[in-house]
């Protein structure tokens, strides 16, 4: 191959330049800083990947590790995650006040409060996690070990993240919280926004297509299968047709409810705790306590021809 | 940043060790060995990317392996694959055994059988693996090339986790293989227990959010599409309520059924033979041989309004 | 473990030689050359991670990167990616006439010509995919700037790499177009074959299970929901029963759509200009412009027992 | 190895903590902040070797750059370079001012005009380094091209770092010099204190065990060879016994001098332009132009017995 | 490159099975058992500079830790370094013993409390660490600063290496003690036999090409100069002309002795205390204390022609 | 920092492109071709580190290896390396041919004769390397195995490098011979050059400084200690002053000679068999045989004063 490689890339690189500068020029940014603001995904992976290990020392830390030095092991790793978490914070707050000049050490005190928030709310985190591992283990009978679930079940590993994500969310982390989601969903297939309200022993089986909103509340001892949506009905606009954002338009799932594989539930409704969602199932209505659902075809037996 | 980064670690520290305490006591793991015990998903993963390299030199090995030397390179990469497998063997009966005393060298010749078998079963199982990837060459009308189908098609690439996992499976290396089967499910969205038994000539297409449970038996020639769901209709319990383990509670499907795109299959019911399963169907009950299903809504057109 | 480990892998290795030599002589491929003649799916996603960067500086681009000096590196990127890109090139060129001689010389003026139209399409590119962004900001009520939209929306990066795929599937370099798809694919659940033509301002939002098949034809600012099907009704077979490959057999989805999640659409039918699709419709007949088909069970509402 | 390993690391710890402590109060570092302020040996690594990619890009570059669009290459290699320097260079000064306050955006500021005026030269340098590849070439009998030259001598790759060390050694930031001067040390053998001021067309042979002091002068078209030493005679000290630092200590070599192996020359001395000075020679005085020097001993060759 | 890569490998493989074999037998190890017994050269290179880190945590640990918290650094960093050198010193102690009969447990009780042992005198070496490093700092007029000292001098991480190998060559692990000091060989050109006793405040400066045989003791507030060999006169032999091992045969360098560069000192004898030895002088017999000692050359000024 | 990190590039971009087109027109250079065009010196180490597994299995392959199946090992690991050296092989020959064309073709199948070649000398030099580890173990009192000698021992890798490199050396691939020595020198600070010619039971203890030059001649069990110079007395020059290239001008070393530390031997004189050569002893004119050389300095001991 000795021939040249000539890809014009004086031109092309031209062109890609002015598709940028039009496109800069259009969203009025020419005159923001000419840094990368962005917070990272891989850091962030990094991030999350230290935490859990914090959390679960024996079955997520490193394969060396003895119960006798747990926490010389846990102390560093939060320490260099919080660290890293803070860099990324500030990031995410200089981004969201890029259009008015804030003092960089103002960022940095007001991220380093939310990471001193979050760091002390870990532990809480933890126990509320052991729950949903005790709900994994109790709802499939295919589980054989608590350990075999924190390893390997991916409903778990997404609940991890939507519990860390959840945390960075109040704190008005909403980038933060969000990459973090997306780490779970490229994982797993589940998509569970970080503002969803989750109470404890929470439990997704299988797991894959699982959506779950930005406003979505749901109870205690909830389990839920694999393609379950709690969507959004609509979406409100305003009288300029422009979306609104931030109201309540996803369901309230009550304690104790089941929600079998690609049930679809959409709107601000009700399930009433204790209720029984059957599969393929499409509500758009609130359901009282106790409520059983099954798909109306059910009774329409699909024949044979 | 000169400013201290205090987390107030010492106090955090404290309180996740006494979560971790708390949970050890309430799971009655206070005596255990102060060691991990687990096998690890990492590991696994290198294990069966060489194992893939090893049964498809020229399509999943190095890039510069020549037809000439492929016996060097698969009797060194199944050598260096098997023996790291052992280590992880031996880890899983460890764990396995953790409530009773075991001597170490029991576990490890014990392993050592396991592992000796489950070499013995490979040239069957690349066999089997041809008739895969020519039902998925045979059975998608876009398919270039047989060697696209192994590069490209994530249902094959979820069918080799699979043949792997349920050696182990059968084995009794129910972590391991679990592990395995969770790997092609994070890939590929396609989640096969490792219990389902699976005949030769099977195929996936797409692939995204197909379910196999644990004790499905499908026969030869099968073909399915994204989303199928081959599932329990309830889990049965016993007079006191827990979930009864590993009974049979998955479909049969037989020889040269087609299962399209969507379609729930619940329960130990059998597909007959050659039946055609069309997409979004909802079944729980048996098909004699040669039936084929659609929707019930296909008669009862959804109408515009 | 002292122990030897004996796989007796002399027999093993012997085995699957056997395997391999009859799958060969089964595809009467004894003769082809000795060396590995298939393009690397790292090596691609390598090139896909590097024309993502060149495309978008400044948010997919390295972290220190200033605006100031961005020509530099989108042009060094450009360089090194193309190149690569070049060589893969002519690996499938090289695979695609593996039975008749052609020479290598021959491949690489051909290949060059490829990547040098596919280099100029680079520009125009980037304009379509920053249509793609609008929409998905526009289009959904959490998103909070365009920013996030390009570094977490799991359906912006499918776009990406359709687009990217797509210049290549028309170059007839089908097999690289593929593997771009499956990366895309297994990182978001969505599978978009690299055939389909798409207009601008596309959207998918959550993404897991959407399949969008060869010869489907998509309009401009369309909007479909996770789990959509864009496929084929049935695989037209000749009178051996062979299946015919190419021909037209995916919907034409026209301007202004929007497909809500789970909706299947099967066979070459057009859904009109305008046209919204509720959730979990089968859909297998064309719609006028301005339809708003809905799930038929909605007026059918699954009542409670 | 299931008992425990209790390696009494609490006890151990608080010990070590003890020796710190006693370290920092002895040497008055108690009240320093608490992070860590030096900067890092492995990212000035990664500086210098882009820098050598930048200035000999075909040479020393990526393995697929082409001629026509190193420009693109050197342009963001040089960018990057630069600003990972910065950020080491702020390290520096920040160290260098950790008793006095300074303002961060001060160092900074310092920093940047640094950086600024070493990017400057470094196309005067390239042109220096150019003269030093000659010599090379024209030195060693055994040189075949000025390619292998720069590819494998550490002579050379001695004087690349030297160069660049020596630029920011003579802006004050006298660590960041001497690391890239050991980790030419650490490859090559060759101990050139960045304080050293080299003319053009210098050549280091062999060079394992070559020491060059601090204010030594070299002059133009000077070649040395392995374990030569250009040294202090002795460190001068002020009354109160305290060593005396900076002033002129080493020799000056003048032009076209020639020092082979294993030669020491010790002192503020003058070896005159167009000597020659035999191995393993010991020289404590000025000698005039043109002097050739041999070892006393070979008039004194030693005898066999 | 298509034509086949034939380098007749089966041959190849063979001969130098072969010359394995003839070499096993003539050594006598045909029975020895087949698996690898040999500590890691790069597994102890990472041990190594995890004890350094651990020791020194504000200047070798990574780049985020903050004084606040070491000690979880320090002890998270000692249990997996400690734990490691575990597993090193079983692979040593079994290679030992590898012509009779050993329990594995015992071997790894053994290990367990050398490591113990080790891990205790951590505390002390850091200490003395420190009087090297205040050694190094007042030696050399060139330096800035106690930490430019620990970051680039060669000389100061042959000794961390030293005397950390020297601990274990106490204990009997001389293979990985030997590997350690190989390391610091490697990097600085300075080759100090783990065997040697080194007192307190040790400064080697430049240091290439140092070599401190194996029974060499040397006091306190030594400093030498680069290529000063501290060796042995000749090799004692036995009646059959075996070498003696282990008998001293290296010099005793007695306290606050300087050696200046090339300076050769072979034999059992002793350097008197405060003696100072000039460079390149050539010394086989003791020297009383006080001791001034200049190159005979030196009065004998070599002469120009 | 938010300020522009302007390094004004587009200026030192432009003068550092004037600097090579300078350079390349005075080496008449301009109109090669545009890629680069010489071996990597990355990826001779690798193959330099295969070939030495490949060579010692159970000392220097992976740590995982077993006796069973070192011949797989062996096997694949030299299929992969010979594979990467004739890749490096052609980017020679391409570069001594670039003044003049040569077909592709014709330098494949030219370097594959060599690497043919080299490949077929292997076992002999596996026979030839056992009886310099032998030397190696009975040359020094301090080894205590020959596995240490293998794995710690500078002087036996810079053998194993030289022995590798002087195959391709007297294959006429003279830089890539050149690049292995090179490897070997910066790790161990000894320069063998590649065209040296070495009989069998060769050792070199402590190694640092010691350089042999191209046309050096050594016997059989040779023994040189660190700091040694076989090297050449003066540069023979034509007529026009220019340099005479590849002329024997190094010293022939008898067998059974010892030459110790320091020791300068110059010019092509011979050393005859069985001698001695003393530490520091500079040497010029041919010894005869049993030589016993000590320097003149013994005679004249440094007085104390």
């Amino acid at each position: 191959m000795k021939q040249d490689h000539d890809w014009q890339l004086d031109g092309i690189v031209k062109q890609l330049h002015e598709a940028r500068s039009e496109w800069r020029s259009a969203q009025g940014r020419t005159h923001e800083p000419g840094d990368r603001e962005l917070p990272s995904r891989t850091v962030m992976q990094g991030i999350i990947e230290a935490l859990a290990g914090a959390l679960f020392p024996m079955r997520l830390g490193p394969a060396d590790l003895r119960k006798a030095n747990e926490n010389f092991y846990v102390g560093h790793t939060l320490d260099s995650a919080l660290n890293a978490l803070l860099q990324q914070a500030v990031l995410e707050l200089r981004h969201a006040n890029r259009k008015q000049p804030v003092q960089h050490e103002e960022l940095v005190q007001q991220a380093r409060a939310i990471v001193r928030r979050f760091a002390a709310a870990l532990p809480g985190l933890r126990r509320l996690l052991d729950t949903d591992v005790m709900a994994a283990y109790h709802g499939d009978p295919a589980a054989k070990s608590v350990d075999e679930v924190l390893l390997c079940y991916p409903g778990v590993m997404a609940v991890v993240h939507h519990r860390l994500a959840h945390l960075l969310y109040k704190e008005g982390l909403t980038l933060l919280a969000r990459i973090i989601s997306e780490l779970a969903h490229s994982d797993t297939g589940i998509d569970i926004h970080p503002g969803a309200q989750i109470g404890p022993s929470f439990f997704i089986d299988h797991g894959t297509g699982v959506v779950i909103g930005e406003t979505a509340v749901i109870g205690e001892r909830v389990r839920i299968y694999q393609a379950v949506t709690l969507g959004a009905k609509r979406f409100e606009a305003d009288e300029q047709g422009n979306l609104l954002k931030g109201h309540a338009r996803h369901p309230i799932v009550e304690d104790d409810v089941v929600i079998y594989a690609g049930a679809t539930i959409l709107g601000r409704i009700t399930i009433g705790a204790g209720s029984t969602i059957g599969g393929n199932v499409w509500i758009t209505r609130s359901l009282p306590p106790g409520s059983n659902v099954t798909q109306a075809t059910l009774k329409n037996q699909p024949c044979t021809d």
